[in-house]
């Protein structure tokens, strides 16, 4: 999803014309009228999502079921048409299709036409809830850009950890799922090792949905076993992200700099002098005028 | 919540005589008098959420009805005095009537006789538990302000990256909800987007209720990665609060220390000189002498 | 259960004679006799304990009752003769039998006895579980203390902060739980504000039973809101002990030792000499033979 | 598991011929060829665990049954043929054949053959699932060594701590099931102590099945406190591995720095003097101008 973070580059921005105007209000936020379009946007995604949702409910479906459907052609048409506005004024269409966005974009308004033309796909008509992801490419452009990129560094950084962690979680839920199956039984609900597995991940993950319990007492013994191990695991990453939130929280830039006199580093963000021996620090000689 | 902090501001502290006096009583807690008003309407309110709730059981309701409507009567009788009353001591009744808290008195008392006017609205007439919103009020007057304060901060700082997160939790919930109604239908339970959604959150939430559950093998295996999914991400809020409160925790004085030459603050524990401009810090004398 | 840390002082040592051999191997742990006193202890009470469970257990109750209440009156007779023993050889026998462990003692006994004189009381025999609870009594004296001590501390500095959190809990759950009431009604399992209020813990705290669920789309939507709350909530208890156990590992005693040359404090616990000027530290006299 | 960490030492490398260069294909990665084989065995062991899932499923079974058990029979010999070649080219094959990994090689194959001779057994087949412990020796070989030895260090830290916390969820499982029983009893599905102790479990740890559930009030009194407690727990756990991974991110190189005088290590990022014994600590040279 970061692969168009810079549309201009991946796709070329048109030399001017129409296509320059209309790049302008649909690939970039810092004009008035690509705000609004934005906006407009975002809201358009929202309301045909609340029309599918409400379409799919039996009771609301028979009663404006019709409207529904309008409206739903109404979507796709302005959908498609911003789909084909955004082929034309990119200089590399080619490479927008084939991209993340541009590929999702497709998936937003595939799903109605393909229902018309093969009444058989109707069951995939839900699809069109994808086209929530398009949000995403609006959030990327706003304010929020840099708490995205605080989580994001934090649990990029942590991704080892937790893909160690993750790969061993699978393994013990593979084995304890398999011992169920075998001490259980599928008289007991443990009908196969998927489905033991499925509850294994259930009971350790502490969601419990209590479709499948067991029933005997070395089923129980073993179950109050998991959920003990699945307690003290579910500390394992959530001390993992805390780590790193903490460490970025106390330590936002820790040692980028380094005071030239003294050599000391670790200085605060701001800091213009070294607050080890009072030196100036180097990169704060632009607003540095207050002490000549 | 936060709106009437300071009631003598926002209200008016009336000049003096028997409003001055009720004020004082009502409004502040730093007399006897204030002490006692504030125990007394806490005991009060609690009684009144006790009887609303044993007035709700079958068993015990049949027995002692006529008791609880006595009781529930008094009860709104004491609080449309004490609102009436606050009312008139302050110096504009009307914007104490539009702070939260104003409205709050007023859902604590009229269920009652709205249930006594139009008996059709009687089904509301457990609102009145709202009341107990009411305590809010008083505890702001108390010791735990000050923990208070230090929760409300570290979550208030944290807020921007919670919503972050939380925007990103309900489109996975959306996505993964719509998939789950596409892939189980109606036949196992996930009978609308609305119903499946709602089933997604049971999941990811880890609360897992167990009233709708995948039936499909499929089913169970997207159910199976949304509950490590759900596992994984229930670590992001964690952490960010952790975060929070550690930082909170281990820098309670980062910003006590002020530099006396150009004011700013925020210096951490061990530095020596001011890194804003270089000027020796206060409270670093004793171990100053290093550099005369 | 820390009111007799210090029997000594509490209980009194008695001088000498059979009464003070007596209390060295039942209050101490510091000879051999006493060490081999509570290992045999621990073990009496786990089987004790193993006992009361197997005989809970229909089928294995019905073929070996008859050991089993064998095997109860000679554990009940060894506790009686040890709980005899604790109050002869003590000099204020009326304080031990009045502090926590001496009302545990009494509790591990008692039903036995008072299940025979009073065969209504019979329900009540599994009150003997409670010996658990003497357990405690014994690990004090181990070597886990100093994890107990830094568990308890951790717990102890968060107190306020958790009891803040846990009285806007509860205000969220009565909330909440009688808003449910009123949407779904007894109709729908919510049968009275109590047991709404039992199923909204049941959400907040993602146990989710499942036995009481929202059948209606309004409180469905109400519980989605609760489940997302109560992750969210989660994090706080979380975060508040995970910053103390933090702040307590990165700073076991920080602050507490002052150098007496330049003043400046957070020495490691094990410095000797401070690492400011090279100093010698205060309370390091004993081992400083390294550099005279 | 940790016992065949070094392979060499353990079990005798070869001198030479055909088993020396089988015993570098087969116990050591740093070849091409070590590094293939290694990639084949995690592909079988992944593959044969897939047939072992597959052929639970009733369906599946019934129609694919004979290529499961031709294929079944594949992956034993060749495991067998490993177990061979591992036993003939290690120079203790005794020690190696009652090592971990050993019984766990031997576990991998004997269920198939212990299946062909004694049908009665077919039940205990599923064991051969516990061929997946074997990916575990790949594993240590990786890159991943770092961030299992990380996870691994951490969790070793906290032990004791788990521990304690551990013993104090049992005790309090046990107390609150015992009492759980004599409350609700029998006729509400809580039969038998352990049956209860199980519900307890199922409830402190926010799994919450639902197959046993409270019924009277005083019972669903019991189950809220114990879920508030459960919840406010669960931050013990948590709180002390985040602890551990905190100061591991915040201080990785604490005991990096090593006084050329007295040898001591583990000094303060800050420190200029070594804390043990007073002699200027290296990397402290450059900013050491202050006092000559």
């Amino acid at each position: 999803m970061l692969d168009d973070a810079n549309p201009a580059r991946r796709f070329g921005r048109p030399p001017g014309g129409w296509r320059l105007r209309a790049y302008a209000v649909i690939f970039e936020s810092d004009t008035p009228a690509g705000r609004t379009f934005d906006l407009l946007l975002v809201g358009l995604i929202l309301a045909s999502v609340v029309v599918v949702m409400l379409d799919s409910m039996a009771a609301i479906s028979q009663r404006w079921g019709l409207w529904f459907s309008v409206l739903e052609w109404g979507f796709t048409a302005v959908f498609t048409a911003e789909y084909l506005l955004r082929l034309a004024c990119v200089q590399r269409p080619g490479r927008y299709a084939r991209s993340t966005f541009g590929i999702i974009d497709l998936l937003a308004i595939a799903p109605t036409y393909l229902a018309l033309l093969f009444p058989a796909l109707h069951a995939l008509i839900d699809v069109r809830v994808l086209r929530l992801l398009r949000i995403f490419r609006i959030l990327k452009l706003t304010a929020y850009v840099a708490e995205y990129g605080a989580l994001g560094r934090a649990l990029w950084a942590s991704r080892r950890k937790v893909l160690v962690f993750l790969s061993f979680v699978l393994l013990v839920v593979l084995v304890m799922g398999t011992l169920m199956y075998v001490v259980e039984g599928p008289a007991n609900g443990f009908t196969s090792v998927p489905v033991s597995v499925y509850w294994a991940i259930t009971t350790m993950t502490t969601v419990g949905f209590g479709d499948i319990t067991p029933k005997t007492d070395i089923g129980r013994l073993i179950a109050s076993v998991m959920m003990l191990l699945g307690w003290g695991t579910l500390a394992v990453p959530t001390g993992i992200v805390s780590a790193e939130f903490t460490a970025q929280r106390l330590e936002p830039d820790r040692g980028s700099r380094r005071c030239a006199a003294c050599g000391s580093e670790g200085h605060a963000p701001g800091a213009r002098y070294c607050c080890d021996c009072g030196a100036r620090l180097p990169g704060s000689g632009l607003r540095g005028s207050r002490r000549p």
